[in-house]
């Protein structure tokens, strides 16, 4: 393995970690909160690491898979690990694994916090908070893509590998011929679309520092929020609750359709068969819980009934994690609905959790596949999406991914059993995990918190966070001793 | 699809089915049980129909693999239905959807009950409880196994298929060249081995009718007593419930290892993998829990510490269902443990149910093949079993069997919820049946049943319980109208 590529990558990104923590810093001298000097020995040693680092240049930079999934591993680990020390370092979250898991949950976009119990959302101090939904934005798109759009060095058609590892979804497709291209435009497809939002908030009167916090959770599809009631403050406010409902569905969109929509090839949106299948699960997923609700009479209201549920499926599939209603008291149909759609997810390619509509659909077309094959041994008919053949590496990889996912899963409530929480708690709080939602069910409801869960479960907690967001295979790479060899 | 063949089978099918009931008849009459006249009916009923419709041969003979799927699955319906007859007309029973459920879990080994709420299992009369016991012998095996073995017409080779849509495990390893002679010996091992037991139980003071009872149930990894109490009602008779442990353990072993120990191979026994695999799983298990009741002090004394839990361990693994002790109140470690050895279940060829030992050996040799592709793209290292390579086939088909095991799952938790039991209850309900193992934790746990379930809810895990059994294919390829086009 080349380390020195991976070194100069990690130091890029130690670049890319100092510029992110000057924002706070500002906001912290304007507001005269005392958190400023942390921020700034952060951002400052975040800076002389990085730029120390970059400047030694390895002699070879092909990137291979190994290299690719190994640092792309190691700069999530690193910013994780940075990312909490602000919190840390200002006392307002005293223990480090507490903080190291807000902040993982924070990069992840899962939404999880141990904040709550212990401490309130709300002690917080501005520039905090601010962090806090910063790297929900910042994790959504990721910072190898950013690395990618930004840093010439990085822009070489080989570092594809490092794109591939941070993406989610089994296809990268490819945009536009140029890595760097692609990169960019993501980032001013995502930036704009988060203003957009940010705009309808503050049209609906929502407070300039909560619309701009709201939206960074939105658009990364995270869910952490800078009040302790969440999205449930703004009860009663529909229009608020309705814009984000409309951005959680968007920034679960694959972002090869507003790349389309931007070239004025629209007619090719409707082809995409992930998109339609994606709202195929909303629509049904709606229907299914808003009949729920109205049969059981949850809601006096029918607006509140449809309006909760779109709300809940749309952050659910989405895998944002945000609340407008306690909906682990809702009839026992209607969430094991939402934990399916959570388990099945976003699209690819988008900025949303969860095993990804594109994969369920690859493994339905390999069912029926095999049907065929049963019945006629000698079909030889292709399994296809979007009028492309698919190819077999692609289907067994999905199934290998697949089995991966199945096992951290199973591994992980096992893991958690220690703790004595009960198989509800657990078992949602690892779907909310690996599937970086946010919250689950029982003691960590959407009204509660990971705080009870004990530092071995955290830890564990924080693996599922980041093998969801990473798509399972960075972190295990990590781990196997085969990738490290020197060939 | 050669219905007439289908048909020709499933006379024969009921000739056994007449057979089988000849022997609750003599134990009605010898204790003077009125219910001698139902059986004696339906016996007869059986065999009037049976001999009637096996005397027209089909033109046809030759069997593909549709007909293999769908006799099969018809097989089993049937069989479920004529087996909850007696319930139901002798009145013991007297809703036909609970009659029909101790049925289907009585054949398909399932060993779930709905007795014990409304009705106790000792109100039965011994006719009664000889049957249901029975079926879980006669299903463990398989009925068109025994078929095979004894109908001359059936026992040409294309009839391969009938035995694969009916023993559990990916491959069905040819022990001798003859179908016939193949299906005739595992009768053969598969009564000896009960017979054995049977004496051992009785040897230790066991009643004649409890003893021959409970042979039979462990024999198929049923878990059906004649007791309400089950197993527990042998509390402190250590070495009944070690005997019932042992034999647990033992017909949950791939049955190939007895027919190599009979004909003298037994250094090949050892190269088994999926032999050695299920006896590390076991071994885990058994420390795992052991450790963590001695922990938390669970029981006074080490004895009934590892005692309940090699005995638990077995009934999970084996899919029995059998308990000595109340798991549910176990510490939730220990619960889930046992949940994760009922997932992976038994042995390939074996009468347990579960995903198969096999099944997760294939798996995870695909996933580290999948691993050492991605190292090296070039890589042709083959994956192997036994010494063998299996083929793309089989790891495609066992990962497609993977999907559609986790994909009837999740529908099925989804479908139960609607009854309004908690998460836990359903999650284990499913995992119950769909692993044909009995008792699964809190409203169906080891001193609870079925009972409360609404009837569609009672058709669902009905369908799981028989999709378990018949390994997915055979009851999906029921519902596929493209199985039943002619050609």
């Amino acid at each position: 393995m080349n380390t020195n590529l991976v070194r100069y990558v990690l130091g890029w990104v130690f670049v890319v970690l100092g510029i992110m923590l000057v924002p706070p810093v500002f906001i912290a001298v304007a507001l005269g909160e005392s958190d400023f000097v942390y921020f700034g020995l952060i951002a400052v040693s975040c800076l002389v690491l990085g730029f120390v680092s970059s400047r030694f240049k390895p002699k070879k930079t092909q990137m291979y898979a190994r290299e690719g999934f190994v640092a792309c591993a190691l700069t999530w680990i690193l910013m994780s690990v940075v990312g909490c020390l602000p919190f840390y370092l200002t006392g307002a979250i005293p223990r480090f694994t507490d903080a190291l898991f807000e902040s993982v949950s924070g990069f992840t976009t899962t939404g999880a916090t141990i904040l709550g119990t212990d401490r309130q959302i709300e002690d917080l101090s501005y520039s905090l908070l601010f962090w806090r939904s910063f790297t929900n934005w910042a994790g959504g798109m990721g910072i190898l893509v950013f690395l990618l759009a930004v840093i010439t060095p990085l822009s070489g058609q080989s570092n594809m590998y490092l794109m591939k590892a941070e993406s989610p979804g089994p296809i990268v497709s490819k945009l536009i011929p140029k890595l760097r291209g692609t990169a960019g435009l993501l980032y001013i497809i995502y930036t704009a679309l988060t203003v957009l939002e940010c705009i309808l908030l503050l049209i609906g009167g929502m407070p300039v520092f909560e619309a701009v916090t709201v939206s960074f959770s939105t658009a990364g599809t995270g869910g952490l929020s800078v009040r302790n009631a969440g999205i449930m403050a703004y009860d009663g406010q529909y229009y608020l609750q309705a814009v984000i409902t409309a951005f959680m569905f968007i920034f679960a969109v694959n972002f090869t359709a507003y790349y389309l929509i931007i070239t004025k090839k629209i007619k090719q949106v409707f082809k995409i068969e992930e998109l339609r299948w994606y709202f195929a699960i909303f629509i049904i997923a709606v229907i299914a819980i808003g009949l729920d609700l109205t049969l059981n009479k949850t809601y006096d209201s029918a607006l509140d009934c449809w309006h909760h549920t779109a709300f809940q499926v749309g952050t659910f599939i989405s895998s944002t994690g945000f609340a407008t209603a306690d909906f682990d008291l809702w009839p026992s149909f209607s969430r094991t609905v939402l934990m399916l759609v959570a388990i099945i997810g976003a699209c690819a390619g988008s900025t949303g959790g969860g095993f990804k509509v594109s994969r369920i659909i690859i493994l339905c077309k390999a069912v029926v596949k095999e049907f065929r094959m049963m019945l006629h041994p000698n079909s030889v008919k292709a399994v296809k999406m979007d009028g492309k053949t698919i190819k077999d590496e692609t289907i067994r990889s999905t199934s290998v991914y697949f089995t991966i996912f199945v096992f951290i899963y199973i591994v992980s409530v096992t893991a958690l059993s220690f703790d004595k929480m009960d198989f509800t708690t657990n078992f949602t709080a690892v779907l909310a995990t690996l599937n970086n939602m946010g919250p689950g069910l029982n003691r960590v409801g959407p009204t509660q918190n990971f705080y009870d869960y004990s530092i071995f479960s955290k830890y564990v907690l924080m693996f599922d966070m980041l093998a969801g967001r990473l798509e399972l295979l960075p972190l295990i790479f990590l781990f196997n001793p085969a990738c490290w060899k020197s060939k």
